[in-house]
C-alpha cells in the first residue's frame, strides 16, 4: 500500500501535534514541513524536511494533504484559499461566526484546482459539532447542552497577561457540577453563563504591584470574565511552571430530548477528558487528511466540514472490514 | 416543502416508537402501518390507515421510505432483502455474526430496485458503532470499551422465564462502577466479563416452587449468567408490575488512547441513558430514515450501514444552516 503523504504548515504546538500524529498512523509519511521562519533554524522531533512557506506550492505533487496549522485570528483566513487551490487541505479555522465567508472562499479555491479542503476540523468546533448534529437529528424534541473544562482557555490567560503588573498567567475554564448533574437527569434547565462555568486563574504578578487592583482588573474584566464567578490565586513563576505547565482541556456535548409526546427522556452525553489540548486536535485533523485524500480520488471536490464526511473515511480499514469489527 | 412518506412493517415496541418519533419529525408524515396480523384488529395511536403486509409492494410508489420494525431472529433476514428491491429501507439487524451475510443480501437487492437500504441502525449496533469508528480512528493507539446498562435485557429476561416454575422475571445489565473509574482514568484496564459487569434479576416464582433451585438454575446457566456476578430477587407479580414496567436502558462507549510517543491520555467517554430502549432505537431509525431518501435521491444506491453515511443527511436543515448553526 502506498503510504499517504502528509505535509505541514506552521511548526507551533498544534504543528507538533500533528507531527506525532502521523507518526501514529502506518498508512501515513510526513513529507514536509514549511513555515515562515527560517528552515535551518526549526529543529524537528521526527527529522522531516523543513522548506520555506514560499516553496510549498512547487511541491505540490509530491504531497497528498497538507495540514495547515496556523491560528484562526490571521493566518488561516489567508493561507486555506491559498493552498486550498494547490493541495487537499485540513484547517482548525474555529472563528465561528466567520466559517460561513471562510468556507465560501476555501470552497471556490478547491473546486478551481480540483481539490478537496476540510474546514473547521478538531473538537470544537469539529466532533462537538458532529455530536450536536447527531444529537439533533435523532431527539428532535429536546435541548442541546455544552460545557468546556476543566481545561486551559489560551484566550483568557492572554488576557489576563495583558494586565499591567501581570507576568504570566494561566485561566482554567471549570464546568458547574451542579449543572452537569441537572442536564445528566434530563431536567433540560435554563442555564445563565455564570450557572455553567466558573473560572479559575494562577497569576504572576510584577514585585510591589497592586495585587487587589489586578484581581478587581480580572475579575470585572466584559467579555472574558465579568460573566462569571472568577477564583484569583496568586503564585510564583516557578509555581506556575511547576503546576501548570501542561495544556488540557475538554468538555462535554448533552443532548436531552423526550419522545412519545414527553413521556419519556433520553441523555446523550459526549465527553473530553484530554491531557493536550493541541495534540488531540492535531489527532483529529489527521484522520480528516485520511478522509479528505479519499474524496478526491473519488473526484469529490470542493470544501466540506466534518457534517460532510462519512465516518468510515476517516478510518485506514476497508468498509467491509469496519462493518465486520465495528458494527 | 414536501412532506417524506415514511411507512411502518410490524407493530411491536419498535413500530410503535417509530410512529411516536415519526409525529416529532416535522418534515415527515406517516403514510401506513403493514401488518402481518388483521389490519382490522390493530388500532394505532396516531390513526395511520394500516394495511396487510401483502398490500404493501403495490402501493411502493406512494412511500419514499419503509422502516422494517421486525426481529433480527426471523422477520428481517427474509423482510430486507425483500422490500429493499421496491423501497428504500431501515432496519435494526443486530445478529452481530451475521451483518456481513445481510448486507450482502440486501445491497444486492437496493441496486436491482435503485433504492436505499440502511442496515443495523439504532444505538449497539448504530450510535454506538459510530463512537468507536471517530474514536479508532482520532486515537490509533488506544483500546476501547462498550459498557452496557443500567438497562433491561430482554434475551436474559426471557431466559429466566423459561426455567420451570418461574412465571415471569426481569434481568437488569449493569457496568460495574470501579471499571468505569478506571477506564475513564485513561489506566487501559484489561477487563475480565465479570469485571465489567453484574446481572440483577426480579423473578416472580409459582406459588411453592423451590426458590433455591431458581436461583441456582440462574446463577450457573451458560453464556447468560454463569461468568457474571448476579443476584436474584423474588419479588411478586404485583411488585414486578408496579416497579419493572419500564424497558429503560443505555451504555457507554470509551476510546481511550495516547499521543506523544505515550506521555498523554485522552479519554472520549459517550454515554446513554434511556427511558425507553425502543423509543430511543425508533428516533436513530427515522433519523437515517430521512439520509436514506437523500442518498436515494441522488443516486447513490446499494446497501449502507451508520459508518457510510454524511453526518448532515440525518439532520433536516440544509448545509450552510448546519454549518452555521452546529460549527
Amino acid at each position: 500500500m502506498n503510504k499517504l503523504k502528509v505535509a505541514i504548515l506552521g511548526y507551533g504546538n498544534l504543528g507538533k501535534g500533528v507531527e506525532c500524529a502521523v507518526s501514529e498512523s502506518s498508512d501515513m509519511e510526513l513529507t514536509a514541513l514549511f513555515t515562515r521562519r527560517a528552515p535551518e533554524s526549526i529543529k524537528t522531533q521526527s527529522g522531516v524536511p523543513v522548506y520555506h512557506i514560499d516553496e510549498a506550492v512547487k511541491m505540490k505533487d509530491e504531497i497528498d494533504v497538507l495540514i495547515l496549522c496556523g491560528g484562526s485570528a490571521n493566518d488561516l483566513p489567508e493561507q486555506t484559499p491559498y493552498f486550498a487551490e494547490y493541495f487537499n487541505v485540513i484547517d482548525s479555522f474555529d472563528t465561528h461566526a466567520n466559517i460561513p465567508q471562510h468556507f465560501e472562499n476555501v470552497d471556490k479555491k478547491s473546486r478551481t484546482g480540483k481539490r478537496v479542503s476540510v474546514i473547521s476540523v478538531g473538537w470544537d468546533p469539529g466532533m462537538f459539532s458532529l455530536n450536536r448534529l447527531y444529537g439533533e437529528a435523532i431527539l428532535p424534541s429536546g435541548a442541546s447542552y455544552t460545557f468546556w473544562g476543566k481545561g486551559v482557555s489560551q484566550g483568557h490567560s492572554d488576557a489576563i497577561r495583558r494586565i499591567d503588573g501581570v507576568l504570566d498567567a494561566r485561566q482554567y475554564t471549570i464546568p458547574v457540577e451542579s449543572a452537569l448533574e441537572s442536564v445528566r437527569r434530563g431536567e433540560n434547565p435554563d442555564l445563565s453563563t455564570r450557572e455553567k462555568h466558573t473560572r479559575e486563574c494562577f497569576v504572576v504578578a510584577e514585585e510591589g504591584a497592586d495585587l487587589a487592583r489586578i484581581e478587581n482588573e480580572i475579575k470585572t474584566m466584559p467579555n472574558y470574565f465579568a460573566d462569571y464567578d472568577t477564583t484569583v490565586h496568586f503564585i510564583s513563576q516557578e509555581e506556575l511552571l511547576r503546576d501548570h505547565a501542561g495544556i488540557p482541556h475538554g468538555g462535554k456535548v448533552f443532548r436531552s430530548g423526550k419522545t412519545n409526546g414527553g413521556k419519556n427522556s433520553h441523555v446523550i452525553e459526549y465527553s473530553l477528558k484530554l491531557d493536550s489540548n493541541p495534540e488531540f486536535t492535531a489527532s483529529v485533523l489527521v484522520a480528516y487528511a485520511r478522509a479528505a485524500a479519499r474524496l478526491c480520488n473519488e473526484g469529490s471536490f470542493g470544501a466540506k466540514t466534518v457534517l460532510d464526511i462519512p465516518p468510515a473515511y476517516l478510518h485506514p480499514e476497508d468498509a467491509a472490514t469496519l462493518r465486520q469489527k465495528l458494527l
